[in-house]
């Protein structure tokens, strides 16, 4: 039965059930911290000592002593010896409502590109791996680490990229970093270090990601043309750049996959210069057509540092990626990510470790990889459908494709006219290292958009993206 | 009942338990991947036909298939069309024994700094947050995200470092890093990239930390004295930084608490040299004696970055941490953490904010205060019996002292003589500039060793720390 005690304070208002299955401490110390965090408790207001808030709410004393000590560790309530229990200034939080998380924009259809399918995440999944490995790790688990990462998931991955692609895999070379950014940039101060002055860059691709890293780093960064057999290995040749970053796999943006050739030319540059190619193998997870193209790395694992990461196979959220680092670089990028951070969340990287060993993680990835062939086939029919001069390409993976416009169109106006039809398009003009709109393309993503959303919003901008 | 089945590898034993209570597949699986990775099941095997083992296990074939299907995406299996299954190449991973990540050596005490009671962590309590917080966040919340960290967790630290700590917290400008490393990292480069070119840092104090990170950053470190009130302003003032690192409320190793005057004249010295204060406050959380000193950053927020982080508070292996950023920084440092890794893993993010907000960290903070506070009284005691000539410091918080030993000693012997009897000693020398071993002085760590251990660690090497 619920007990009301108002004392002093006409607000306060504490009310104690004994049937609730809540401990009374908790009730108790849940609703005096309520009522000051919502302003019904002002700051220096005075409270009922716990002789006679104990009595008045049939307590025992150690109990309500018990809460004001909690309290007070907590910082809303200050107590001095020989004097009242008063609520502490600087209690009170100003009352900016809670913000949501990054609420985006309600829109029919968001085509932006780099994002998977936020809501497929296996969460429960997480979770009990979560749980799983917390309740097997040493309790030396919990202190700081070896930088380069837990030495069960080190061991895990170099398993499973050996296995999946192809990588010459070894754990004591492996560093567990925070998605691709960190690796990029562990990799870039390592080089920096070793006298490389300039990094070459895929054009398209990511020329502000790598020029902001490049810089931090104190290299410069040079963009080599793509084409549709990849990096243009004689182009990148003639450059200064002893080092490159390439998506050999499924080229960001345009989707092509390296030549053989090529890759065999790039290493040959890499070893003619003594230069190192940084492999970003950012979705390899995702190729329907045919067997994934192996890592690049596995064909020269002394020139090439792999960057892998589970932001686009579970989620960006994680905040988890890995490194294959060539003997020669080890050292060196261990170090950086010493300085940088110490090391990886553990709890975190012994989640992963379960989720490949159990093949939580490939189960995931095998329903991610019918989601997105379902997502891809509804973009190619709503536009053959909708704007069928509109040509199509890198579809063979992943979960963006490059749009090819009839004529010249004003990207910034287009993107701008399907905003106010409430679909979200994004230009390739970011993505050049010219910013140049033409020819003009869109970066379609589809990894969060579903399938109907992805009819809904071509139909609704077909005509926009039909010549005018 | 089990059934077994032995086909084309007499090795290969496969049993399926329809009463266990495991799902069929899953135990076929399981069994397939343990014969592959122990080798039960070589490279380039012939496994049987779906219908084969089907029929033979008296299963369906589909759930044959579906296991065959999903070991080929984790790359245990390759099936080429018309062909067989057989075990892939690069599937069997070398028999390395699974490392257990860094057993300490088994030692009688080891009183080794920095690190807090590790099988004290509250770990139910952080799964139960982890939960909770799963469960409630938007599914945005996997999104990358603002690279200042979680608006939630941001929110829950502004509130309580106001009220714990009296800081001037306003979650606009805080960010969420992983821990003083990277917080002291980014406030570097934003410092470097505003024109600062010297950081000062206390002597004794952390010399290789902050001289490693100020180099990262292009940076040069210079030592500044710390006496019995502190640093010595006067001492910072005569050098050409524009930027120190410091821990007002318990000096890092000394012990002592910056005294108010040199509090005021610290930031005069900001003040007027248009300089930076960068507050480690390190162990805030553990002060015994009376009320902790507030932040420094309360009395100027616009001269002072405040560091704190969850690595003596909860464990290091969590990697949480965060900055209180003055205005004219906050950009600056944002963009870097953005380039660094793209934001702090999220789940963890808003784990820590439930802990907080639930009052679960201040009731594991009270015991823990409780439990290093009996270790304390366990470590004087025992230098007092077994060592008495030592005098003992810096114990009004956190879980180290300094002990100053009689007598001219060799740090490096005592260490030595101390490690044959299987306790862990550590000098002070690393934390001064100079190295230098003189006066002779431990600085004991004791978060993470029991009072027995404490004084039976004592009792081991009494001797050895007084004159000989």
């Amino acid at each position: 039965m619920p007990l009301e005690w108002s004392g002093l304070s006409p607000d306060l208002l504490l009310v104690v059930d004994r049937d609730s299955g809540e401990p009374l401490r908790s009730q108790l110390e849940r609703q005096v911290r309520d009522a000051i965090r919502t302003g019904r408790l002002q700051v220096g207001e005075r409270l009922p000592s716990s002789r006679e808030l104990a009595r008045l709410l049939g307590l025992s004393r150690g109990l309500v002593q018990e809460c004001y000590a909690q309290l007070q560790a907590e910082g809303y309530l200050v107590t001095r010896v020989g004097s009242a229990t008063r609520v502490a200034a600087g209690a009170v939080v100003p009352s900016a409502p809670t913000p949501s998380p990054q609420a985006p924009p309600r829109l029919l259809a968001d085509f932006r590109w780099g994002v998977p399918d936020l809501s497929g995440f296996p969460l429960a999944d997480w979770l009990s791996a979560t749980r799983e490995a917390a309740r097997t790790m040493p309790t030396a688990a919990l202190d700081y680490g070896d930088p380069r990462g837990s030495a069960v998931l080190r061991e895990v991955v170099a398993g499973y990229l050996r296995r999946v692609r192809a990588a010459a895999a070894d754990p004591e070379r492996i560093v567990i970093c925070s998605g691709y950014a960190q690796g990029l940039g562990l990799t870039l101060r390592a080089l920096a270090g070793a006298g490389v002055r300039t990094v070459a860059y895929e054009d398209p691709g990511s020329p502000a990601t790598v020029s902001a890293s490049a810089a931090a780093a104190g290299l410069s960064a040079v963009p080599v043309p793509v084409d549709e057999r990849g990096i243009d290995v004689a182009a990148l040749a003639a450059t200064e750049a002893r080092a490159v970053v390439v998506t050999p796999a499924h080229q960001w943006p345009t989707g092509v996959v390296l030549a053989p050739a090529r890759r065999l030319a790039l290493i040959e540059w890499a070893r003619s210069r003594d230069a190192v190619v940084i492999e970003d193998d950012y979705d390899a997870e995702f190729r329907y057509d045919r067997e994934p193209v192996g890592a690049l790395q596995g064909l020269a694992a002394d020139r090439v540092i792999a960057l892998g990461t589970v932001s686009k196979s579970l989620a960006p959220a994680l905040r988890i990626g890995w490194m294959l680092c060539p003997p020669a670089l080890t050292d060196a990028i261990v170090e950086h990510k010493q300085i940088n951070d110490r090391g990886s969340p553990t709890l975190d990287q012994l989640a992963l470790a379960r989720m490949i060993e159990s093949g939580r993680f490939d189960r995931h990835l095998r329903r991610m990889r019918a989601t997105y062939a379902a997502r891809r086939t509804a973009l190619v029919s709503a536009l053959a459908e909708h704007a069928p001069e509109v040509r199509v390409s890198g579809l063979a993976a992943g979960f963006h494709a490059v749009a090819h416009l009839p004529g010249p169109v004003d990207e910034q106006d287009l993107v701008a006219a399907a905003r106010s039809r409430s679909v979200g398009l994004y230009g390739m003009s970011p993505c050049r290292s010219s910013h140049a709109t033409a020819p003009a393309q869109l970066v379609l993503g589809f990894g969060d958009v579903g399938e109907r959303a992805v009819a809904a919003g071509i139909a609704a901008i077909g005509d926009l993206l039909r010549n005018r």
